[in-house]
């Protein structure tokens, strides 16, 4: 069998792919946008359209106890593990077409391919739609991938959205059994691997001029709630030198951060992107400012020197200017390792399709970071044109997908020579 | 006569000043702090009150057509001119009890003093309670003393407050003729000077170790809303030097603005106090940031180099960082110099009671800018602790009080003899 898809073929299902990211895109409770929350009626609709472009492939469908959709084609195989591709069907208010659901959706073309082609697997090719990767209404995230994992916290059930409506009552609306999460749970035995396909969601293929990328990590992020307290005062009668502009503080520590990040050495980044100055008069020296700091790295350690800096440098701001510096803790997620076989892998079949496979880090988390622990995983990034995402205007370039169909097919055929040699 | 009032007598007026100043605190729309807005029932309680301080002053009171109050020591001088002394009897919300009030009811206690010591004085004495001063009921400041300048605009009368009530109709249910607003504007031949004792809602007399100051001139004021537009993105997926963070750019100029406000040597002020970056998201680059701009100087082309830097810096910034500027002027006052003659008087005054007599601007604006265009004005600054104003912690030291009382007695029998000469 050779592992190269014709063009015409890639083509054809490249489109169908993207034509299915459209019509997805009108199950939404947003009237002039994309909004698709977990346990929504978009989320039901949504899973039973899927469910048929999945048993038009040739798969066989069910949904699992928390809400994810999944599809498969058997293997013939006695005792055949389960090859995982997928990626989220839910969005974020005002999103793109893309995020998550092209990676579904591809995923759902490589199984009617299998189909098509008479590929006998040496695995299930498992296809799953996860449920909630982007924690919009319950402020939690990656909810159907953990639940996978054996992540599904039972606490989460009592988590109310903006309408007071908690995830029990709101799963028990779904028609799911709310005592069965647990049932979602995988057996790690019997997993052969989980393969993500994304859009980057960032500028940095865009940049490259590539269409496709290999991810090495997924970036480890720590976020804190910083605030500087000094003393408010009349901007007209306090002079310079006597005052303590809490604003002044924070603008002087976002300054740095950009800084500290910049010479830091390994694509770590660091954000400021929310900020609130009180009392918020224009003619008052604010005396509190209270900022947010998001900072990624693909290397934990090099996180915390990044975050060690960015401290100190707080602190020496705070003791000059005479401020109290608060600094709380709010979230923290480690870096997770992409698995080195299956990012060989992906550089073979990108070699094969005469594709350039430059390697990258993943800066935001992915449902690929839930599995992890449970599994070996790997990710395909498709360029973002201008790195939108999470916008109306997040894009694809529609020969990126042809040929992201093309190698994904290569992989998936290589991955059975692999195991059959 | 003896230009020096005795320490027991200048120390039983300067309690009875303080002792009223609580009792107005009390004349509040707030229930657990100070609010007396524009032609509320506190504003009339309040003139209702201080009038009758007045008549027992020896005063013949009146309220005027836009509703400040008015008390006169009549001279028996044929075709006398009229020295006014006063300052606001409205506040900010959650006010002190001193901030404009304190300086009505040294002047009242003045008149009082007037009458006691059977002071034939060559003009008449009037003390102003002004109606309007702070503007925070119907976003104009100084509607009292810009009504004696014959500056209250008509189209006032349709502002708004946030009951959706019009200053028409507040000035109705109050009592007033909106007709005849123009009635209250002076007649410049008929006014000697203008004085005002304020605290000085600052902290430099306190850095000095000063009870009082001589104002020199009001600090003219620019305000400006400044916004860089970026671009949103992704605080994970963007690297560094391909963002556009608007809030980057806003930090860099706020430090900016610090340093060259504090390079300028004429005690020129800059104040960032308003800050809104947007989305205002934790995980998302601030594409748009909107800050405000309060700068001051004593000398109005000071303000205009200060700000051209500013403004320069504001426009590098954008450049480099490839944001796009806006920059709008919300606000000018210009700065306005304190009569000399008035100065050297009150100095004399302090000189002789043995105070000291620092020079200092009004980084703030008061009533005396707006009278400034009919006649001499003058201010005279008592200490407050801590700089603090606008803010129930507002306070002032009891034997400051009592050096005003005794150097305003000076001043005004000063001016006496200083006619009669």
């Amino acid at each position: 069998m050779m592992p190269i898809l014709d063009h015409a073929t890639a083509k054809a299902h490249a489109q169908r792919s993207l034509n299915r990211c459209t019509t997805l895109s009108k199950i939404s409770a947003m009237h002039d946008g994309i909004l698709r929350q977990y346990l929504s009626i978009e989320h039901k609709e949504c899973n039973r359209v899927v469910s048929e472009w999945m048993t038009a492939a040739g798969m066989k469908t069910w949904q699992d106890s928390v809400g994810n959709q999944w599809g498969r084609i058997e293997s013939t195989t006695p005792n055949a593990k389960r090859l995982i591709i997928g990626s989220h069907l839910d969005t974020v208010p005002n999103a793109g077409a893309y995020d998550g659901i092209l990676g579904v959706m591809l995923a759902i073309e490589l199984a009617d391919l299998v189909t098509k082609k008479q590929l006998d697997l040496p695995f299930h090719l498992d296809v799953v739609g996860f449920c909630d990767e982007e924690g919009t209404r319950f402020a939690t995230t990656l909810i159907g991938s953990k639940a996978l994992a054996g992540q599904f916290d039972a606490n989460w059930l009592s988590i109310k959205d903006v309408d007071g409506i908690s995830m029990r009552e709101a799963m028990i609306a779904f028609g799911l059994d709310t005592e069965k999460y647990a049932e979602s749970a995988l057996n790690p035995d019997e997993i052969l691997a989980y393969w993500e396909t994304h859009i980057e969601q960032g500028p940095v293929l865009e940049h490259q001029q590539q269409a496709l990328g290999i991810v090495t990590a997924i970036a480890g992020a720590k976020r804190a709630m910083i605030s500087y307290t000094g003393c408010s005062g009349h901007a007209g009668t306090t002079p310079l030198p006597l005052r303590q502009d809490s604003l002044a503080g924070a603008a002087e520590l976002i300054v740095a951060i950009e800084q500290l990040a910049k010479s830091a050495n390994n694509g770590e980044v660091a954000t400021v992107g929310q900020i609130e100055a009180k009392p918020g008069a224009t003619n008052v020296i604010p005396g509190f400012t209270l900022f947010s700091l998001d900072a990624r790295a693909q290397d934990d350690n090099d996180l915390e020197v990044l975050l060690t800096q960015i401290k100190q440098r707080a602190e020496t701001i705070a003791t000059k200017r005479k401020l109290t510096l608060d600094w709380q803790w709010t979230h923290q997620a480690a870096a997770v390792d992409c698995d080195s076989d299956i990012k060989n892998l992906l550089q073979a079949a990108c070699q094969l399709n005469n594709e350039n496979s430059p390697l990258l880090p993943s800066g935001a988390g992915h449902d690929a970071m839930a599995v992890a622990p449970i599994c070996p995983m790997g990710m395909l990034f498709i360029r973002s044109p201008g790195g939108i995402s999470h916008h109306p205007k997040e894009a694809v370039i529609d020969d990126d997908i042809v040929k992201a169909i093309a190698v994904l097919y290569s992989a998936i055929v290589m991955q059975k020579e692999k195991m059959l040699n």
